[in-house]
Order: C-alpha cells, then structure tokens, then sequence
C-alpha cells in the first residue's frame, strides 16, 4: 500500500463497504416487515450496512461506525478522567456466588445470561459490575485516607432483553460506560454524586444534546437517590412527565396511575406537564450500603475503625447514546451525529470520469495532502473514490451517511483565464455552500471542523 | 478537582491503588504456594496490584497496567491500519447455528463457554470469529474488485482454558486481535499472508522484541499454511528446535518423537538444533474455504461467476503479549516493559517531606507542568507523591511499577551560590544516571521519552 492510488484505493472499503448492493432486494440489510416498524437510526445504520445483526439484538459494528462510537469513548473518558476517575478492565464473567451474596443471583432471573464451566462452576455474563468491583475493592485495607475511590470501564455488557428493539437502543449485547464510587458516608457520597452528574451534563453539552435530568425508580440495583437522563424520542420506551415551563421531569414509572402528577410540583410552578416519551441514555444511583455490607467493603476510619464504604453507580449507554444522538438528529434520507464524534468530519468529491476528470482528481489529492498535515484535520478527511458516479449522487450519500462537511471539485473549480481556482465546500448539517478559494482552504476548514481528542487514560 | 494540589492527589490512586498493604499477609496478592510457582510478570503484576484475580484464569486489570494494554492495542491498531484492515466490532456471543455449519459446535468440545438464551437458543461465547465474520461477509455481495478485504477488531475472548496458568498468560477471558482476510484464491491470499506477516514483524520490531517465527500445526482452525510466533521463556508451554545459527525454528507438536529433527534442515544449514520453551504471542494461518464453504461465503468473479473466498485468520493475543514482554524483559524486583507501551514514561520524585522540602515540590511542579506542554511528554508525567517516603524508596517502588525514566529532585537539587539547579535523571531500564540542568531538562528528554501515537482508526 505505498502508491497515492493504493492508499485512496482502501478508502474506498473503509467507507463504503456496501458499494455493492446487498443481497436482499430491499437493499437495506432490513426485509420490508422490519422496516415498517423501524426506527430511524436503526435504518439509516442498515441502508449503509454500518450496523449488521448477528444474532436478535446482537450486531456487529463496522469501521465507519465504529469510529463514531470509539470518539465518543473518548469523549467520555476524558470527562471520566477530569473528575479523578480511573479506567480499569474487568472480566465478562462473574462466578455466581458474588450474585449470591448480594441476593441478586435469583432477582435477576431471565435477564442474566448463565454459564457453567467445565468444572460445573456457575458463572453468569455481567451486565453490570458492582459484585465484581466490590469483590476487588474488598480486598484492599482503605483508608479514609484513598476515598473517594472511583473506578470506571467502557465494555460490552450482557442482558438478555426480552424485547430487543431499534438496533443499538435496545440490545442484548451493548457498550457500557459503568462507574462505581466509593466514599467515607452519604456527605461525601453526594459530594461525589453532584460531581459525576456534572461530568454527565458536560458530556450531554458537547455532543450538543438536550438531555432531561429524571427523578428515577432505582430498580434492581437498589439504593436511595436516583436519577435517569433520557432524550426525547417518539421511540423512546419510557414516559416522562415533563414540565417545559422549568425543565423538571419525573418518569411515571415512580407513581400509581391515580397519583401521575398532571401540574409541575417543581418549587412554586404549576405549569401543565407535557407526557412525552424518552430514550434512558444515563442512570446514576445512590447505593449506600446495599452492595458494600454483603460483600464486606470496608475502609479504616478516622478513629481506625472499620466501617462500610457508601457507594454509587452511574451508568452511561454508551452504544445506545451513538444511536439515540442519530435518532433525535436525522431523517431517514439525511443522517446527522453530533459533530464532534462524526466518523470523518469530511469528505471530498471530485468530479465524475470524464472531462477534466484527471485534473480535478488532482486538486482533491492536493486538499487531502494539504489538510493531513494539519492536526485538527489529520485523519478526518477523505476521497469519495466512486468516480462513475457524479458529484449529486455522492452528495447525497455523502447525507446519507452523516458527514458533517462535504468539499466538491468540479469542472468549475478549474482556474478561468486570470481566476483563482476555487473549490465549493457544503455544510450538510447546516445545509449551507460556500465557493472558498484554493489557498484558503485551511484556514477556512479549521474554523469548522469539530475534534474531540482520543484520549489515552 | 481544581487545585494543583488536587491534581496531584488525584495521581496518587491513580498509580498506587495499593500505598495501603493488602489484606493478604504475602502483601501481593498471591499466597505462598502460588508465589513458589509464579511467573516473574504475576509476580510483579500482583505485588503492585496491577492484576487481580476474579475468578481463576480471570483478572481485573487495574488502571496502571491498562495503560499499557491500550498503548499496545493503539500500536497494533496502526500496523493493521497500515496494510488496509479495516476495525470491527463482533458481538462476544455467536449463535450455535453457524458452529454447526462449521463443523465446529462439537470439535470445540469443554474449550467453548456455552449459554442458553430465554429462549433456549443456543449460543457460545467466541473464542475465535471465523464464523461470525463469515455469516456477514456472506450477505454481501463482494466482487472481485472488492477483494482483498481485510476485518480485525481487538475484543475480549472467551476459552475454557483447563490449565489456566501465570496470570495474563493463560486465561480463560483475554484480549486478542483476530484479523480476517478475503481473498480470490490462494496465490493472492499468500499475498495477504505475506503483508500481514511483515505487519507481525514490524510490530514486534517496535516493541523491541526478539520473537522467533515456527512452522506450526493449524490445529482446530483448519486450513493449510500456518505460522507462530514465540518468545523465547522458561515458563513457555511450548517445545521448539531453534537453530541458534540460521534462526530457523520448528514446534515440537508437529512432529512425532523419532522424526524429531536434532539437527537444522533450512536451506543448506545442518546445525544442531537448540530445545527451547516458546510462549506463542501470534499465529497466522491461510484457510482456504475452509469456512467460506460451508458458511457460503462468495464473491462474483472477473467472469461473473460466484467463487468461494480463500480467506485467512491472523491473532495476536493482545494481553498475552504485554505480560510476555514484561516476563523475559524484568526480574522480580524490576519490572521492565518494551518503553513505547510503559504506561507512563517519568515518575518525578521529589525530596521527602522534612528540610527544604517545599522547594523541591515546588520545582518537581514546575517540571511537571513544562513536560505538560510538549506534546512528547504530555499525559507521559506523574509526581510521585507519596512524600512520606524517602527518594530511594520511592526509585525502588519506580523500578517495581516499571517506569523507565525517574527525575529525582533533591535538596541537593536547589541551586548553592552562582551555581544552576540541578535535577537527577535515571534511566532505570539502563542503570545510568544523570545531573541536568532545569533549563535543559525538556531537550535532554525529548531525545529519550519513547512514544507510540494512540491511534483511531
């Protein structure tokens, strides 16, 4: 892979893996039932084969995707980070008796995924890691000195979903961003839990969503305070009281059908509150002593007495949050992702084979060279190498599969006698053009190209 | 976690979960039986609470040592990206119906973890993707001018290991890169085979490492040509015939005992041949439609006629890999890493609390925050805060976490009349030291820190 060709050759895979029409006639990797009932995330991700089933509510990501998906990692890992939060790894598989002694072996029930060894041992598929982490935590003498304590991991979690739904909202594998905390007493825990939210808020900004805080039944998990974050979504699977007037949102789950809460209760205001459904793309829980005590985590006080560590969990859907963002932000024929963790932020479209085709291949080589040795830019561009198509038809899929930017060289970018050569740059989000001239490309770009740094913590 | 000071905190459990002595009386993490048949890397590893045990053949990897991990994933990352692999992400569970059609749901007997959905479907957690990448590769409609088409990703697998041993280096759950490839036929996929074997070697290169390339056996995977790839150990599980003179090398397994080869048969070298204990870190093997057969995997030819793809697997074990060059670089009471993956590249050390002590943090401080503003170092730094413990505790603890650079800043460190302050660097992998003045400090190091881009791709 040494030729300029070769490298813009492998591209060409790299984006476009599905160039060739799939084998079902609806070309969209979903039959005609499934389509009907589809969401539009769960669409846009099959037309473009960016998101393949391998098993009901198992998919395989692919590398277009998967670059959203490994940004937005990053994104969370730096906010994770900020907050002294280190990332560790854990394994998938807990051996039962942790989900015994915390009682949840049996309250699970079908959502777990159980395994038995060769050696008739009962392990189960974690999707969640409070037995596992406190199984560790427990083994180190804290002190109050090393609190608060908080440990996080990015992985594929297990729950077996009975109603699998849209793809990645709804999976029975899915990517979890799950932190679990560790503090002196209920002070300090909501210390802690004032501090993870703000992370979460600060995350939810920069991806430039609206997000609604939710007061929130704290489930199986257990433990006290609670609160849920959900984007509003016709798809989305809860629903939600919510009073637009002050912003507070309760999830209807908590009440008896005779008690749902019509008017805000929110300090003085009785507005009239709005159902509307959402997507849980967060939940953070206050969980005291409920996993510590039946697990042994203790630490050494002040006065070198051992005492239960008061914990909290927070949970990002990491996954799900890729697919909510496209759901809110897209059609199905114009897919949009928060710009920071878009796959590519752009691409550049030569003209179609034919006149002038070689000198305007050439220009889009130039950009591209160009804009790889600037940081912001470096990897984040690429050639729209189908060049039997034109530069509409590339455009348009260009929509379809959520870039942000689009730079188009076509016979007019050609310098006329005495004229600049100019090239027109889209901005398909916004739906707006611009004729930028050649040697202002950079300049022009770099004020518009957004980055969210990968982040090795 | 605004302050300065908090910063600093904040690394304290960063790098030393473990300041406070664990439970177990050992102090690390392993009793005395399992000391005596330890491995130096679960030594070191468990001394420092790097890795602990969840269940056997099963570790957490602590935050330190995910470093590392991540470092070697974003360099192998690169070396994929390079020949044109594009990276996937394949869910963990795999149905049993493709095993089936493999012929591989029985012949994998106890080594494949099996679980039942609610529904009782039958699935297998993947220690291997042939399967799962064949039932999508399937649903596309490749052509001939699609091909050469190369999948990996780097995911946590799965194999019930019966002899899980040495901590990272025989587990039941391991991070692997399993790399796919799809080609016309087989002088095309020898090809492929040779370009990823280069990628191999080049990774290898980087890491410093003397790995010796065997003839092997395909074993369970099938198909013909095959390779591995050992580091030469004395807690190796395999038996090799090295010659120590052309380099040429063989597994045992492949041959029966009286055909053994003592003596070299490459070309025209008839040396006698070393025995040597190996620890496999990759393997490379050409299939043929061993699986692209039975799981229909085809691509339209230049004639326009479906043809089985001639396809290819490549692993590297990921986590293997790191605790195996930790294992023949260090000695119980030093940990050395190849220095690109060392989790950070300096540790400051400045004076113990007592006399003039608030000087030499201050300039400790003031290093660290100039190493944060080169790109080189950045992120690279910690302060070892633990200032309770004089400088020579604090080098012995640096060589047991592995760090390959240490800056002592001592009394002796504050500038006496007319003269400049002075650090101390120790390059702790090469035993030398040496007094440097502050203002060179960041040219000396630049020249030393060893750093692998964390890629995206």
């Amino acid at each position: 892979m040494n030729s300029k060709y070769e490298q813009i050759k492998t591209l060409h895979f790299k984006i476009f893996p599905n160039a060739v029409p799939s084998k079902d006639s609806a070309g969209a990797g979903l039959n005609q039932t499934e389509t009907a009932t589809a969401s539009v995330s769960q669409i846009l991700f099959s037309k473009k084969r960016l998101l393949e089933r391998c098993y009901p509510g198992s998919y395989i990501i692919n590398s277009y995707l998967l670059r959203a998906l490994r940004k937005l990692e990053g994104l969370v890992d730096f906010h994770m980070q900020s907050i002294g939060a280190q990332r560790i790894l854990m394994p998938s598989l807990s051996p039962s008796h942790l989900w015994k002694d915390s009682g949840r072996w049996d309250l699970m029930g079908k959502e777990l995924f159980r395994v038995e060894d060769r050696n008739d041992n009962q392990l189960c598929l974690a999707p969640t890691h409070e037995e596992t982490v406190c199984s560790m935590v427990a083994n180190h003498q804290l002190s109050y000195k090393s609190l608060p304590l908080l440990l996080y991991q990015i992985t594929g979690k297990f729950r077996d979903e009975p109603h699998q739904k849209h793809g990645l909202l709804r999976g029975r594998e899915f990517i979890m961003k799950d932190l679990y905390t560790f503090d002196e007493n209920e002070t300090q825990a909501k210390k802690t839990y004032n501090m993870v939210v703000n992370a979460y808020e600060n995350i939810f900004k920069e991806l430039s969503l609206n997000v609604i805080k939710v007061a929130a039944d704290p489930g199986a998990i257990g433990g006290s305070t609670s609160h849920e974050y959900h984007i509003e979504s016709a798809v989305g699977e809860d629903t939600l009281k919510l009073c637009d007037k002050c912003g507070d949102a309760v999830n209807i789950e908590l009440y008896t059908d005779v008690h749902q809460p019509k008017n805000c209760q929110y300090g003085s205001c009785t507005e009239k509150r709005r159902t509307v459904k959402g997507i849980e793309l967060a939940h953070t829980f206050l969980l005291g002593d409920r996993y510590s005590k039946p697990l042994n985590v203790t630490y050494r006080s002040k006065e070198n007495k051992p005492e239960y560590t008061y914990m909290g969990c927070y949970g990002i859907g990491v996954s799900r949050l890729l697919a909510a963002a496209v759901e809110v932000l897209s059609t199905s024929s114009h897919m949009k992702m928060p710009r920071v963790i878009s796959p590519y932020q752009l691409v550049i479209i030569p003209q179609k084979k034919g006149y002038k085709f070689e000198e305007t291949l050439h220009i889009a080589e130039q950009v591209y060279d160009e804009l790889e040795r600037i940081p912001s830019t470096r990897g984040e561009v690429v050639i729209d190498d189908r060049f039997n198509q034109s530069i509409g038809q590339r455009i348009r899929d260009a929509k379809l599969m959520g870039f942000p930017l689009a730079l188009c060289v076509s016979k007019q970018a050609l310098a006329s006698e005495g004229g600049d050569e100019t090239v027109e740059i889209l901005d398909l989000y916004e739906g707006e053009s611009q004729r930028v001239a050649l040697q202002e490309i950079t300049s022009y770009l770099s004020a518009r190209v957004a980055t969210v740094q990968h982040h090795l913590v």
